[in-house]
């Protein structure tokens, strides 16, 4: 889920559609309610929706973009700005803000993360008006459904508030998504900190480089949403009524702690890289340190022997018999003494405490 | 104590209280004061609450959280809003400050250093009104005891001042909990520092990023705290006193000096990781040298020897007696150059000044 | 497409025309409309655009900046501000957004990438007036055709609106043309990433690093176009209508994104240098490991083999028959020891999970 | 000088005087003055200051801090607010600028580098009220002798001026105190440049990470100290008049210029550990070919001389006179291989231009 | 010319001027201008300046600094604030733009490369009052010839606009001179890059650090300078007219565009130490395979010779005629053998594509 967009053609003209070609068909779902009750049906054919009756609140929850006609008439009966339509459409946007005369539109990426542990942000688009709310899913998620059995059941304000409340009420819902995703990459990289701290792997940096790419994804993602949350309560929306922009605030305070969560657990792959970098050099030098060691010794010794193994007819001491021990005592001599060196410039013994 | 929130299930209606399993059944304690007296004792009966003479100050201490209908009373009885109840039961929150009509609630994360160096954030909750005072915190912590024996004394303007000052003494006293446990980190990092300097261990890395990690978390809580402290401040709630305010802008001082002292000592670990990469690397450096010294010097004299060892039946100066001396000077002679050249480039003799 | 700058001589007045020497002669292009109907045609005599019938709007689009005379007559002509003439010819400008009493004059850098992979960053600028625009090329680009096809068939609020939604269309397909470069950086840093991960090359990191520079140069072009957009829209300037501020707010949304999705690929490619190093790192240390258990076990057993082939008349086992069997025990055991205490310290066998 | 605050205990009310245990007892100089003269007296008994005439200015120099009555007392008899006295006497205090009703607080810290090279930085604090000004040092430094001798030589608007005027001529004093210390740190990084460039010692990097610790300490007691300056000017506050405020603004320069100073060190510090890293790494490149380079011609010909050495009964050649020349030759021709081999891939001669 | 100040004594008064002790004697040059002609005189008294006809524009252009007397008579005459009098004189200041009452007093440093290519940054201090604009320069400089002689020709609005315009014009001529070098900075780093990519020297990161340096040092003089000019134009500075500060806006772009430029210089430098660091390590790995793969073969192979060379009376197949060739057959399987094993792990071939 790079950077790739089902954009429309350089120099199009604002508010083209450009609907990516595997997008299922909408389907569409009325949600008619009040303080009394609700009424919800699938919405075959699109021209029910110009007959609506004008005295309930009305949530049409678009379900899939594939079909252009269908979304420019939904757009012609709301009088949704084409500039609106172009955003819910043209998958993926920037989460953000917009206020179109009388409408508010806010667009939403919700992260998920798939089987194979990539992750990816489908878009929902809010398009809030008056006495209405139209969403538009990609393609048929269950997102809603928690939602939609609250405004059944009509706990608390659901119901006597606007459809500014059923907005938000979706948002929290879908903002809610991230805690998990994030979650799952905190408690990865804690795995990969004791990893590398007890038993570091050749690919430990693989691995921690693909959580922090996630994370960087996740931040991509979720810090315009933060900022779109707070341009919403900064401007103070006329679609937005007073009650629900302190519930608004809450959804606020949710996406800010969870990109202060992105940033801490990014700090701690940072860190983590560079302990793992440094463990590295540590065993090289290890390592060396035993090469030194074991070359240091027997190389020169060797040369000893072989020095003693040379058919010139006069080497010095050869014929002694007791030759052998002194040669034997000088060897011992040396190696011993550059054990005791090696040992005085630390290079023997652990460190570890 | 990363990323982990006893959160509702995801979609659920805001002001769902998700009590964490553990939760100690509340203990409430009322203190009623004013200028003349104060009134303190422990209350078994939620309903008690909901009958308190209104000509004085009322704190209620609520410690544990472990009884939704308790607290639902509690929130009933205070006209508490349901985002704030649930900011106060919902742990951990990000620390915040929001004014709901006529009550300031305000979360404090109180950092505690455990036993085995691990730092924890427990919550307290205020809720702040005209006339009252509401903590709600997460267990029986003893936090509030020196306040609570100044409000017995009735030193300074602790009876004098109304609820927002009460309030502002329990913060100041929440905020100075962060004092002794930065000083803690700060002098780790400083024994760190005289460690990789003078005698680098194998895990003085691993100590570093220990230390950091328990920085970045401090960060992490602390941060939202001065910004809270700074929100309280800047929006003027009418709930707090201009002679609060001057005492509330000392304790964000406070806030503020300890968040500097946390990033210069995660400046000071970033520079000791630096420096502990560096030290390996001249440590392997080192290593090194002393093997390509002994190794160049001997692996040809090795061969040499290795030559005159061979069992041709015709080696120039085998036979001659005066052979061996001659090697012996060879030998010395390219031990000797190979030494000069060594020294001359800079490989031989220490390099500290 | 560095730092270079056809700059006017030191201390030359404001106003001067430092016109490329390779500057192609102007193609003026002029364009006449209103909701009517479009009349285009080109001006071979820059003296026509004197007499302009005023009750149309009218484009006067210069492609090539090779004749002062011609570009100082189009400036008396509508009365161009000296400096904004000055933008206009002596490229490259920085992107920015100035407003000369009535006159709105937009400089636009259209990045493009060519055969050989180099960025480079033609400008355009646009001087935007109550009933006219003028755009100046640096040389006859193909980048407005497919407006021009739109203001033909006169679709959508094209001709009805002023020319500050021309010169709106035209800069949203000049800053379309980032995000073909975006996606291309974006795929090469992933096919990089790859190769890292799977197969690292000698010059893995040379390439990382020509599109990192890349990546900084699209931001050095694109930052202060995107600050460019959001002081128009922020500067309230009365050129630009209430209808077409919606649109350049798109605009700038789109700018955002780009901007967004550079950052974050430059960081990809950050930790993408931290893992080539790390690799070459960790391979050293592979290589090492094998260099000291091959040598650790060899060097001291050839030294044993060495000292049995030492001449001395006198060495302990040399005539016993079963010396030799002894002498492989002997070496076998060392040798297994050896490997064993390899094994001890982790350093033999795959650590691969 | 770490994060180490003599701090009252937690929970302490606001206002809790926490001497330090080794504060010196306070001695108090007494300065009144007005255009036509100065009079100075050292003032035994607190209670002389109660009966001060009111027409001239009064400085009151406190230096010393150990004697918690006398500090109250001064406290009451000029109306100091207990958060007020709380920064003067609990030090070390951020630098901070605080309006109390009709008193300007204002905390300096004065950098100080000692014999040894640490710094330390007493505080200052700044009572201004309409017609005096206290002033309360840790210990009694000689800061303020240079003004004291202006004061009495009447130069420049110092006595006709108001306290403010006074004021600020000390804190420019104590600011200007930076400059020397910046200046040695500097000078210090440049000769720890020109050391890591020409001839690199072991313990360079610990020295640059020493300097390095001092500009993040001098950072974090000047950032504060220019925006305490920054908030005094931004505030307007009624105790600083117009003209005085001219000057401040220059002193608020200085403090910016040093800070940016301190900054612009930091940087080529940072970039003097990769310089230093780097040279590190190409030092073990060369040693590593050094090595490379004599083993790789001596041990494959070593291998030679041990194949002739063996005492097989037949070994082809070794009975032939003119084996020997051509061993010689074909170890030439080895030996002169690799080395073209190895200057072929750049591993011989130096690469210094 | 790194952090160096002539400051004066600890606690001076402020307005005390520190000459520099090489300051040249002050050349006094005389313009006065309007509409209708030029007037250009040196002047060797300075009290010629007290007479002064008031109709015609004035500007007093003082080059060097080595007479107080002088520079304090200029002061008096022209009502210069002694703070401003001390900006002119102790060199260098920060950039920096103030308005004394009636004065706006603007600091500018030239950036200058020399011969050795070391940065220097002499300052001009521009003081621009209703009538007049006086400039100090720290020694007589050529930069203000261009605008001399665009002023004698009388070309565009020099003659016709008031002294402010006469500032801009000269300020700007001092920004222009930050490009070209820039542009050579940038050139040497880009030569660098192309050093560092084809054939890395031992001295790369010594140049590519020295180049650094400068650009930290370009971006400290030159950050307040863009500061300066944006507060100049933001502050509404009664002294600059409407039309002077168009112009203005324009070389703030141009400062702006420089440090851009400044910027992204440096961040390809910051790409180019860690490329470079990576070669070296790419190169250190190279070399030590080449060892490990040499010294991996022979040194086992060696032993085998060894065991061959011993002098036990009983070696296993010592006496046979055939074992010679059963050996070397052994030893070309062990290598063949080996160096299968090392392609198989990569070590063997080229790996760049």
């Amino acid at each position: 889920m790079s950077f790739r967009k089902s954009h429309p053609p350089i120099g199009a003209r604002p508010g083209t559609l450009a609907i990516p070609p595997d997008s299922p068909p909408p389907q569409i779902r009325l949600v008619a309610y009040d303080a009394q009750g609700v009424e919800e049906r699938d919405v075959g054919d699109v021209e029910t929706l110009a007959a609506l009756p004008g005295d309930r609140i009305i949530w049409v929850d678009v379900r899939g973009l594939g079909d252009e006609t269908v979304l420019r008439r939904i757009g012609e009966l709301f009088a949704i700005h084409p500039l609106a339509l172009e955003d819910a459409v043209n998958v993926p946007q920037r989460a953000s803000s917009t206020l179109y005369e009388n409408q508010q539109v806010i667009v939403v990426r919700v992260p998920r993360i798939g089987e194979d542990g990539t992750i990816d942000a489908p878009q929902v688009c809010f398009v809030l008006g008056p006495r209405f709310l139209i969403t538009f899913q990609e393609r048929p998620f269950g997102f809603f459904e928690p939602v939609r059995a609250r405004l059944r059941a009509g706990i608390g304000p659901m119901r006597t508030l606007g459809p500014d409340y059923l907005g938000y009420a979706l948002i929290d819902t879908l903002i809610d998504r991230y805690y998990p995703i994030v979650q799952t990459l905190s408690e990865e990289m804690e795995e990969l900190e004791a990893e590398v701290i007890e038993h570091p792997l050749e690919d430990s940096l693989a691995k921690i480089h693909q959580v922090q790419r996630k994370l960087v994804l996740l931040r991509r993602i979720g810090a315009p949403q933060r900022e779109a949350l707070a341009a919403l309560l900064r401007d103070h929306s006329p679609l937005v009524g007073e009650p629900v922009r302190v519930f608004l605030r809450d959804t606020y305070d949710h996406a800010a702690q969870i990109m202060e969560a992105v940033d801490s657990t990014r700090e701690m792959g940072i860190g983590l890289v560079n302990l793992h970098l440094s463990n590295v050099s540590q065993r090289t030098n290890e390592v060396m340190k035993t090469l030194t060691l074991v070359a240091s010794i027997f190389i020169p010794l060797s040369f000893l022997a072989g020095v003693y193994g040379m058919n010139f007819d006069y080497i010095p001491g050869v014929h002694q018999p007791e030759s052998f021990a002194i040669f034997v005592g000088v060897i011992v001599a040396i190696a011993g003494g550059m054990l005791w060196w090696f040992r005085r410039r630390g290079w023997l013994g652990s460190r570890r405490r």
